[in-house]
């Protein structure tokens, strides 16, 4: 059997129902794993490495009884440290929190938990999520497992680590603005941001309250797929989210997707690109064609406003959020997180309003685009994983340079709601792993990950570990 | 025959399908009747006396033809002068559109025609919508028709007034805090906001973008069902617009409505009642409970942050409309609606957000009292028309400090987007009309109008004229 750590949750999960795996074997392998590889790419800002033994001693308990709780019976995930895990405080990765008590399960947790998931850990982050490097002052940086010189990527970015690691099999993330797909990219692995109000945010800190999305990361479209059938669904405790019914998302894996309509927005999302990544994209549109699928240019022209909305949105939600911490403790921020959050502060109801016009807008501009094409098509970055020496800690003003560069095609799709995934599309010539970004549908996620997982299939990408 | 300028459009409808009246007659009493009473009143900033009669005439000649173009074949009607009329300048009740070239109708007043309603004129209002009382600076007020010395209410002050005067069969209004449910409450006619989106608001002039709705103002339940029928639906030209499909609004009309729950929000909005107004609705509470309808007292914590938040995103969205104008010309505006706009100009981007939050939880809330009550039912307005000469409109104040005070009912509605109607329920001691405000499901204006109109069928409140 290859490396049991290198199964993808689907497979893993087979294994563990027909006891050809041991729930109880398999966190061993896993936290001997986080032992011999977390001191080089400090993914976890805090293991439950007691609590998940005892969950898997009970998991295999319950085998024996013939119980299975769910797809994830036994799973090993990972948790954004934004989000709450009982027994654990919720760092989000700041100052503020480092000795926070902790909280009740978030739903998302209570979620996976009663799918059968066994939480490993807490994952490192961007400070309270807001940035895109996860090179955090005040809990360390999580490096690239490709290349510890580069940046995992963020806000997620310990979770796509320790999932690119093979640290765990899935993990949660939070995209306000590309923070799943940003480190899912940079880091070889799978990241969807499903539909706004699709997955519930109770339990998670906010960073944008508009923008803000729980999802999944993990090694393969399917497993995408599983995490999204225990995730999904209306959460009552929960403002932004939305009741209507959800599909199972693994139904539709395997239909073929011949004849769908890709839409390539040229002109707005393949800009300033790294050449590397024009040509993984431009081959990953020539395998959807060979798959049937129609690649069709389109124009959206409110796209270069609805860019710009996103920030002044994101900035405005979240320097509120952060108001009263950033009167009394400023100095408890790490420079560029205190130096954006500021710029934020400045910002008017006039600017907010103009951005929620654009929004309007561009959303408008959008569901027209959806009537012709079935998906929107763009590279997830722009750039591989930038250079760790480049962000300069000690001077805010790099990070924050970055970050709208990083979100470039990413962001827009928090503003519109738009479910969003990024796959693995190949590798730089430097071996940096590349994302191929698809947007659907507005509660289209079982379409998407149709249309990804048949992209996967006929692709080696997602076979490569680092 | 009743003077024909008192029958409601359903039945002046069937008149003329039956040739029992000729448009041309309707259209050349109507006019008399504005030349009447239109000096004494203001209600109307413009006449489209001749396309009137010309349109009057095509109408007769469409009969002759054996030609209905739908059910406001022939009926005449009034359309608040803020709503684009091919041929006619939208002067908002501004100095500064006082010269401004004709556009081409706007989405409402092409299906008004389609339908073939013939437009009679343009109604006075509030200057730019924002305002209660229709005291406008530029065009002069359009006093109360029960009494002079009152205000009509606004901001579609002029529409309410031509209507309760039978200066029209039925007229369009816009409301964004209540400007719709308000004169139509101080006027004792039928006053119908729809869900937001409902209606196109294309070709519309923008007060505040996400609480603008337009809507019909008449003197029956069954008349605002009918426009209503030729209003709705989806405008690929408007981006507020929703796709939904469109029900026929009469044909619930004359249906039982025992077992309907209204939910009656005691603590949040009878307070500060006229003690006249309190009378009217309490009584109408137990007209509805004679019909088999539940009254139940509800809860809405969330209401006294909502109240104030409404205040927060009208100002501060339309301070972002006219900001323009507001730095090259504010002397043109008039005292009270510069005061406003000023104010607007100085909430801050998180003052929005924090509004937004509020909105958010009153959305969540509503939604789910909406589980248990089919609708809410309030005063319209806590209070009957103010004096004329409580609005000093050399100073602004006046005018702002009753804004809030009258709209305390309405405005949490235009929040939410859901659906109000206000109908007639009875009248002060001192022969002034009070208002009955009752707001539904999103999208259930159907029901709304199927309670509004069982409750006018026992009630004599509506057959009175001023």
């Amino acid at each position: 059997m290859d490396n049991i750590l290198n199964l993808p949750i689907t497979t893993l999960s087979n294994l563990i129902r027909t006891c050809e795996v041991s729930p109880v074997e398999l966190i061993e392998s896993t936290f001997a794993e986080i032992d011999r590889h977390n001191p080089r790419l400090n993914a976890f800002t805090a293991l439950c490495r007691e609590e998940s033994f005892e969950a898997a001693k009970q998991a295999e308990r319950e085998i024996d009884d013939g119980q299975i709780r769910g797809a994830l019976h036994g799973i090993p995930v990972a948790i954004k440290d934004i989000i709450h895990v009982a027994g654990t405080p919720t760092t989000c990765g700041s100052k503020f929190f480092s000795v926070n008590p902790s909280q009740p399960d978030a739903t998302v947790t209570a979620r996976l938990k009663a799918a059968g998931a066994i939480i490993v850990g807490k994952t490192n982050l961007h400070e309270f999520a807001y940035g895109v490097t996860s090179e955090n002052p005040h809990f360390g940086a999580t490096p690239n497992p490709w290349d510890t010189s580069r940046v995992a990527g963020g806000s997620s970015g310990g979770s796509a680590a320790a999932v690119a690691a093979r640290l765990c099999a899935g993990a949660l993330g939070t995209d306000t603005g590309g923070s799943v797909r940003i480190p899912a990219a940079m880091c070889g692995v799978v990241g969807l941001k499903p539909t706004y109000g699709r997955v519930s945010v109770q339990g998670v800190l906010e960073l944008a309250q508009s923008l803000d999305c729980v999802g999944p990361l993990c090694r393969r479209v399917a497993d995408a797929a599983v995490m999204m059938n225990a995730l999904a669904g209306y959460d009552g405790g929960d403002v932004h989210s939305e009741n209507r019914p959800v599909p199972d998302y693994t139904v539709a894996l395997g239909d073929s997707i011949s004849g769908m309509k890709v839409g390539v927005p040229r002109q707005h999302c393949f800009e300033g690109l790294h050449p590397d990544v024009e040509n993984c994209v431009a081959e990953a549109i020539g395998v959807l064609e060979k798959l049937g699928v129609e690649a069709i240019e389109i124009d959206l022209p409110s796209v270069p406003d609805a860019h710009q909305a996103t920030l002044t949105i994101l900035m405005a939600e979240a320097s509120h959020f952060h108001q009263r911490r950033l009167a009394e403790h400023r100095e408890d921020f790490g420079l560029d997180v205190r130096e954006i959050l500021e710029d934020g502060q400045k910002l008017s109801a006039a600017d907010y309003v103009g951005a929620t016009r654009s929004r309007k807008l561009a959303r408008h501009e959008f569901a027209q685009a959806f009537e012709t094409v079935d998906f929107v098509l763009a590279p997830t970055a722009p750039v591989p994983a930038p250079l760790r020496s480049m962000m300069d800690t000690s001077d805010g003003s790099d990070s924050n340079l970055i970050r709208p560069r990083l979100t470039q095609n990413t962001r827009i799709f928090n503003l519109l709601g738009l479910p969003a995934i990024s796959v693995p599309c190949g590798f730089t010539r430097e071996g940096l792993p590349v994302g191929l970004q698809i947007a659907g549908r507005w509660w289209g996620e079982r379409e998407l990950l149709q249309i990804a997982h048949a992209y996967e299939q006929v692709t080696p990408w997602h076979k490569m570990s680092p």
